[in-house]
């Protein structure tokens, strides 16, 4: 294929897209298909000659789209959102255009250089204290990466290394081995698992710390197992705390929780993965108060800002920690690994939607889920099981978990709606998530009324049967 | 921005590209910019109202183009290739207008099924054995990761957690901790810095394994290391080599180097980065011969197998290693964090191309290097300073590394071409790695007659100077 062919093909490409997105609500949320669909569909290898556009374009609706979970229909309320605009697809076509690998300043400078610029733009919007910033000469500044789990991972391999550096220097007898087995992280038992993760890829023991009964880490709670680890001898270095937790958006208390880890020379790292966007509400800023004890802070734009994945930012205070750990280049405050230009989807984002545009977008969800959540109060059959602060609502019909389990099967079965469910204590819940840009109050109506009515549909037989317990 | 505008504005952009790509031998290869360039150039903070796509979108030439070092230039020779061709872009296109995260099956079925079956595709065009297959349900399997570091690294930490669980169930005694404390890791002197960074964030030691004056890891050199480590106490537990080291593209000799892993229970992993590409084409399939002494595989088909960053495809032979190590789904072999469709991208381009197509691109690379590696013989100024096997030739001035050094800063600044140089041994070598998709045998003769040139210039001067030693 040659630039010409592109240039016909790529407008076909867009004109693709620009329809899926546009029509998107006439497809089925949840596809069909069941697992090991696609083998029997396409070749055992690949094909000795070329093929034609044709026929590989014509198999995307082919075999592709039948086995799609659609993220971005209207009618999908799972996980948390997927954030796309039509911005960053254009940012994501240059990217690729330009196709060039920042691993260093030389190999890139205009990648390097604005990803810096657009980070401090963006710590800016959410008004994050200044010492997180790069600025022209600062100590802070921000990075981005694939994931927050990569943040996750990356700050607590910098606080484990600044622990044994110091450790070490105050009891030269410890080896690094007998150090890194005292070391103990720290985060919510309601906290994301890829913070255990990094605690088992880093080496090091995790501890859960007891949330209080609104989901929320305090700081006695903290203090608490902090003094019965250090009676026995471990090391605490490292607590990540959580705004926005998975299951109910739930929110650790930064301003208890962050002067008793700078007392105690603890890390502290912010997953605030997906809350993070509504701060550049002033409305919401406050959730992010005490921030200014953190060493680390992250939150993903491509869940919330309409950046397409992959855009998670993270900032620390310090640049020279994360050197100390990775042997990082200095000069920048680089990756781990080669990436692509991901800073052009934020520049384009943050100026075709300027911040008031974006403010809209977090308001209008956050709208949504408390529209959804009266239209639960008002069914007496039903309760709400969080508070609702942004755009999730954690519900569930008054009953046993496995009522609630069968009207998940019912809902995510009839396949109009997707939801995907959690465990807060041991109680079964529906999360109800707004996640689409293009939602709008009629989808939140349908989708109650249509929970409601397979609610009915389910107790009536229900009521028949010998499940109820 | 709307689906009607994006109509518009999507085209524009394709047509951008297409410029770009097109007209990309007109551009100065290297930038002139100079650190700190961009942050003048653009506002303090986020626009707070939407600005206009037209004043985005002069930004790119205005702002973005200066400081761009063009990856795609048939005058970039530098690093390794980072692939690029129009199928890869039309699959991005595809990839973000999907937008969906592929982080479990339910999550997006497709994007899950194609990724095994594209992986299964691409092992097969490099007849990796049949245990790396995932098949409909072998052991083993593809994954596509974002970098070889990633691959690398998810191994090491694999082989740990393997290697833990057997050491304490044969000596009860041994806490996780103590069992760390006694683990190494190994790998070529010339091996990848991210080997030494795996080693780095799985809290484990990592030692060098001396290459020959090939640089090139043989099965005596491992064993003597080994034997010294167990000695005093250590447990070897990890071997990484390397295919295509990124100085000079050298091999370790796998023949010889996994039978002693699999002898002593040592997890070997694979690092062909750059030069697996190349294994498509039967002619260079003997540098593999020894895979099936290996626990796990790696390349990157983004670095020569014209597929868009970031697709590096990864094969274990036991999946369920990976699982234990990191809690993995166990239905499918689950990347760590979320991830985008980018198997379309493998789709695509293996379609598009066919295996013909991909070996012609191979093949030309090679070519051109052994047309670069003969202008180099035929000069008695220069010499060739390891095996020309692929795409890179490393070559150097007969004289003192100043005067090398000198040679590089003079063809780097004056940016007709762009080079990076390397270490070999003592010595500082220039690399002149074949790069472009579009270069020709034009480019590869103006490129050394330019060198030869700026030698002769450089020469002259030298020679009136007290620089040379």
């Amino acid at each position: 294929m040659d630039a010409a062919e592109f240039r016909k093909r790529g407008k076909e490409m867009v004109d693709y897209v620009a329809d899926y997105l546009e029509k998107i609500d006439k497809r089925q949320v949840f596809p069909d298909v069941e697992p090991g669909y696609l083998r029997p569909l396409i070749p055992d290898c690949a094909p000795q000659d070329p093929e034609s556009f044709e026929d590989v374009f014509k198999d995307i609706e082919k075999i592709i789209m039948p086995g799609v979970t659609h993220w971005h229909s209207p009618y999908f309320f799972a996980y948390f959102p997927a954030a796309s605009s039509f911005p960053a697809l254009l940012a994501d076509m240059l990217c690729g255009g330009i196709g060039c690998v920042g691993f260093s300043w030389a190999a890139s400078p205009a990648c390097t250089e604005l990803e810096t610029v657009m980070l401090d733009w963006l710590g800016k919007m959410i008004n994050l204290p200044e010492e997180f910033l790069a600025g022209k000469d600062g100590q802070g500044g921000g990075v981005i990466q694939g994931s927050a789990s990569e943040a996750t991972l990356i700050s607590l391999l910098a606080a484990r290394t600044k622990t044994i550096r110091r450790v070490q220097s105050e009891n030269p007898e410890l080896t690094e081995a007998e150090i890194m087995g005292r070391l103990v992280a720290y985060a919510s038992d309601q906290a994301h698992s890829s913070v255990e993760r990094a605690a088992l890829i880093g080496g090091v023991k995790i501890k859960n710390v007891s949330s209080d009964d609104k989901f929320t880490v305090c700081g006695s709670a903290l203090k608490k197992v902090l003094d019965e680890d250090k009676a026995s001898g471990l090391i605490p270095f490292f607590f990540c705390a959580t705004l926005g937790t998975t299951p109910c958006c739930s929110f650790d208390r930064l301003l208890e929780l962050g002067p008793i880890c700078n007392k105690e020379n603890i890390w502290m790292h912010i997953d605030a993965a997906y809350a993070g966007s509504a701060f550049i509400c002033p409305e919401f800023r406050h959730l992010l108060n005490g921030v200014e004890f953190a060493d680390s802070f992250n939150f993903n734009p491509h869940k919330w800002l309409l950046v397409n994945f992959d855009c998670s930012a993270m900032w620390v205070k310090k640049r020279s920690d994360l050197i100390g750990a990775f042997k990082l280049e200095p000069l920048y405050l680089q990756h781990h690994h080669q990436e692509r230009f991901r800073s052009l989807k934020l520049w384009f984002v943050l100026r075709m939607y300027g911040v008031t545009g974006l403010q809209e977008h977090i308001r209008k969800h956050v709208r949504l889920s408390h529209q959804f959540e009266h239209l639960v109060l008002q069914d007496e059959r039903f309760e709400i099981c969080a508070e609702v602060v942004l755009g999730l609502v954690c519900f569930r019909l008054k009953g046993s978990n496995e009522l609630n389990k069968a009207l998940l099967k019912s809902i995510n079965e009839a396949k109009k709606i997707h939801l995907v469910p959690c465990y807060l204590r041991e109680k079964f819940v529906l999360r109800f998530a707004v996640c689409s840009r293009t939602v709008e109050s009629t989808h939140v109506k349908f989708a109650w009324q249509h929970i409601s009515q397979l609610a009915t549909d389910l107790l009536q037989t229900w009521e028949h049967d010998d499940h109820q317990q």
